[in-house]
């Protein structure tokens, strides 16, 4: 009856990228058939510290799970030597009210969103998708490639784009195979990873992941061509934008929640400048998955999974590290 | 620079009275010069499970600290053998955004609520005040009367009011002393504490502390004597009430955050009837602490301390709890 407390490196040995990808996908189905119940968001400016936290929250009532996680963004921490981004997540039995696990955030943040990107990939690029571009070579980028070649094996190239530094780029480009087989035990020698620019990426790709925080957009519509794909995953604030408005105002649009996509997603801007309208969002992605609303309907549509992220999404990845730390007797068990 | 995880057990072991009561005082002058953030209030009823929880955060720019508790109330608990309150606080350094501590709130939050209601006595009961009425034989009595003896150790009488049963009232009145002692290392033995129905204990009071769920008034205006002094602190959601509204139309009021108050408190009511208007909240109780606003200004006055609850006194308490528990080596020690 205790809760089950992990550390960063604890929850890494015990969460499984295949695991995420199927509670996830079962949470954003959950939540189109209204099972699931996304709290308000509280979130705070620490203006002398140049840093930022915010507080998620949810419950899923198809699992009779709730919690929440505190995120810290302190960007200085760097110099101090210390990680930027700190946080802890609680998860919750609703049957009970006990607490059932405790675990650092950042880990189940990463995974989540990989999965979320990749789920989005996976529901609308077209079959014969074999290109696919990352937008931002940064810390979330592996975890994309891993989940979108985890469903996506068929993938032969992958571009990797760095707005800010070809360098990082090619970096990553040569360290990428390495990494997906030392943190997700994953084979990917036959997939050919290449530094690029944006225009020549795009060009070539039929799916197409964002993962910077840029606020003005930086794929060009000219460059987008038929049958493309979007997982836009890096807008989640207000005034954030990665792709030009034209490519949106085209799309097939998904959300993973409509109102908060409205609010600060990919689709914030081009709704404000009149580009698009909200009756212009096809559906939620849970309904693509529960197959109440159709995702593509033809190879030459462009579409777009807007993803803000959702706490449900880590309460039901945190339910599988919990039930695995459990069964391997990683962590601290703590009776509250 | 790990966080410091306390369980309940634990933090009854390293949280002290009179540290709580002085962190809560400070809390409070910091809130009164703006030094102290309410971040919102977070909280949602589990339709099903006849259950609700809140989460409750915030930050302290004087101490650097911010954080959160998530507690639920599952009332349906008590049938399974299970505690009905859960929850857990998380403790931040608002410097670099680290977690400090992760512990069990409730006894933190009946230590601070316990401080509280003392701080309105002991800042606005008349100084020649000997009989003490605790209206609410549950778990926050002990609490109230602890740290009310600690800061007015010339209370001579404490009536013990419980609404609902007079035996209770009358076990609790039994057996407080000992768990004074007990739980507090008080020797109480001075004390009279004697069970009582509302009205002889009301007309016989100085200080009155009003800890029940109530939604209607128990207390009635005819049974008041010039000069008494209530903490209310039971009122904490809306439509709640535990005295006439007459006794808040004619009382000095202070609130320890004056929209709370207005929204949920002790003063909702009859704002709401019209009774009292804003205008007529003299000041919030930190202002009182820092000297800005005068409490009682006459000693036939009734004077009136509506405290909702602030997530910074749980905050400041835990902080308590955190550096006394890394001098004892008590708790776990968790890198996350």
């Amino acid at each position: 009856m205790g809760s089950v407390v992990l550390t960063r490196d604890e929850v890494k040995k015990v969460i499984d990228l295949k695991e995420t990808i199927d509670a996830v996908r079962n949470v954003y189905k959950l939540k189109s058939e209204g099972k699931a119940v996304i709290w308000p968001l509280v979130n705070y400016e620490f203006i002398d510290e140049h840093a930022a936290m915010d507080i998620r929250s949810g419950y899923i009532k198809g699992e009779q799970l709730h919690g929440l996680k505190m995120l810290n963004n302190f960007p200085e921490n760097r110099e101090k030597g210390l990680p930027p981004f700190n946080g802890i997540m609680m998860v919750y039995d609703s049957n009970t009210g006990m607490p059932i696990g405790i675990m650092d955030a950042s880990y189940v943040t990463c995974m989540r969103t990989g999965a979320a990107g990749a789920l989005g990939v996976d529901l609308l690029a077209r079959k014969d998708a074999r290109v696919l571009t990352v937008l931002g070579a940064g810390k979330q980028a592996p975890f994309q490639i891993a989940a979108t070649l985890t469903l996506r094996p068929e993938i032969e190239k992958v571009y990797i784009v760095d707005p800010l530094s070809m360098e990082a780029a090619e970096r990553f480009a040569e360290g990428i195979t390495d990494l997906l087989k030392a943190d997700f035990d994953m084979d990917a020698s036959r997939v050919e990873f290449a530094a690029s620019g944006a225009e020549e990426a795009v060009r070539n790709s039929d799916a197409i992941i964002t993962v910077t925080p840029s606020r003005k957009p930086i794929i060009m519509k000219e460059w987008v061509k038929p049958g493309t794909h979007f997982s836009c995953l890096g807008s989640d604030m207000e005034t954030k934008q990665e792709i030009e408005s034209s490519i949106s105002a085209e799309a097939r649009i998904f959300t993973d929640d409509k109102a908060q996509c409205i609010r600060v997603g990919e689709i914030e801007i081009p709704i404000k400048e009149g580009v698009i309208k909200e009756d212009d969002i096809a559906g939620e992605i849970g309904d693509v998955i529960a197959g109440s609303i159709s995702g593509r309907t033809d190879d030459e549509q462009i579409t777009l999974f807007d993803a803000t992220g959702l706490y449900i999404l880590d309460l039901v990845t945190a339910k599988t590290a919990i039930v695995r730390a459990k069964e391997t007797g990683i962590g601290a068990d703590i009776e509250f």
